[in-house]
C-alpha cells in the first residue's frame, strides 16, 4: 500500500540539540532510495508502507546505536485508492 | 524493536460517524495476537514494530476494501534500549 | 468550540525517564477542572479548545521552569458539529 | 510562548478530495499574519502559542461553517527557552 507520510523522529535524553542525530536520519532516508523531503519539524516520505516503516525503524535502530536510549516517533500518513496522487499532487492541488 | 504506539486511523469521505469502520479496526487488531487497549482517541499497541505496522497496513486495506477511498492515519511511537517497559509500567511510574 | 484531544508532552535532553514531569503534567490537568484521562502513551482532554490549549501551555511553562529547555507536544484533537458527543460516547459508539 | 508547529487539518465525511476546505484553511493562516509554510503533509506555523492556536480554531470554525460536520486536527510543536530557534534556523542546522 502506498503512504505520503510525515514523519518526526525526536531523540529524548541526548540533550537539547539533536541536528547531530537528525543528519544520521537524514542519511539514513536518502540511502533508503524513497522519495522524501525535509521540512522545518520532520520528514514527507512517499512509497509502500513496509519500506517507508522499514526506514523508519533503521533510523530508530540507528540512534539507538549512537546512545540514544529513548526515542519518541511521529508518523502521520494517507493512504487513497480513489486516484494516484503523490506528494507534488498535494501541493499543486490548492493552486 | 519494540514500540508502544498510539494509533489513530481516520476514514475520510464516509461521512462524520466513523464507528462501523473503527470496529472493523478493532477486530483486526485483536486478531493480530498483539497487546492493545482503546482509548476515547486512539488505540494503543504494544509490540514488535514490524508486527504493529503489518496491523495497521491491515486495518487500512480492509477500509479500502469497505469502500473508504482515503484514509487519515496518526502513530505516534516510543522505544526505548535502556529498560523493558510495558504500558502498564509507563501508567505505573506516574502513581 | 468543544474539542477531545488527545495530548503527548515529551521534555527533550532531561533523560530518558521522565515520569517527574508527567506527574507535574497531570498535576496541571488536573488543577484546570477540564475533564481528562491519562492513558498509557498520553493523555484525553475535554473542554473547550481555548481552555485545553491554555492549559498545554502551562504545562510546557512549568517544564521550562522546571529546567527542561526542549520539548516536544502532540495534540491531536476532532471537533464536530453535527451532534454532541464526549469521550464516553466515543468508547460507547464501538460496543 | 513561541512555537514552532506542524498542523494538519483533515475535513471528514466530505468526500475524498479536500482541496477546496485546505485552500480556506490557507487562506485564514495567511491572514494571520503569522510566518508558515505549506508543505505535502501539513502546514508549518511558528508564533505565539495564544495566536497559533486562535489561528487553528478560526480554520476549524471555517469548516465548520462551511458545511463540514467533524474535522480531526493533529499538530505537534516544539517549544524551547534555551535558544531562540525558528525555522529556517531549524533547517539549516542539518547543513
Amino acid at each position: 500500500m502506498k503512504i505520503i507520510a510525515d514523519l518526526c523522529i525526536v531523540p529524548m535524553g541526548v540533550g537539547a540539540s539533536v541536528s547531530r542525530y537528525i543528519r544520521e536520519v537524514r542519511d539514513i532516508i536518502d540511502a533508503s532510495g524513497l522519495s522524501y523531503e525535509m521540512h522545518p519539524n520532520g520528514t514527507n516520505i512517499e512509497g509502500e508502507m513496509a519500506a517507508v516503516t522499514a526506514t523508519v525503524e533503521a533510523c530508530c535502530a540507528k540512534l539507538h546505536d549512537m546512545g540514544v536510549g529513548r526515542i519518541f516517533c511521529t508518523m502521520s500518513f494517507s493512504t487513497r485508492n480513489d486516484k494516484h496522487q503523490t506528494m507534488a499532487d498535494k501541493l499543486a492541488s490548492l493552486a
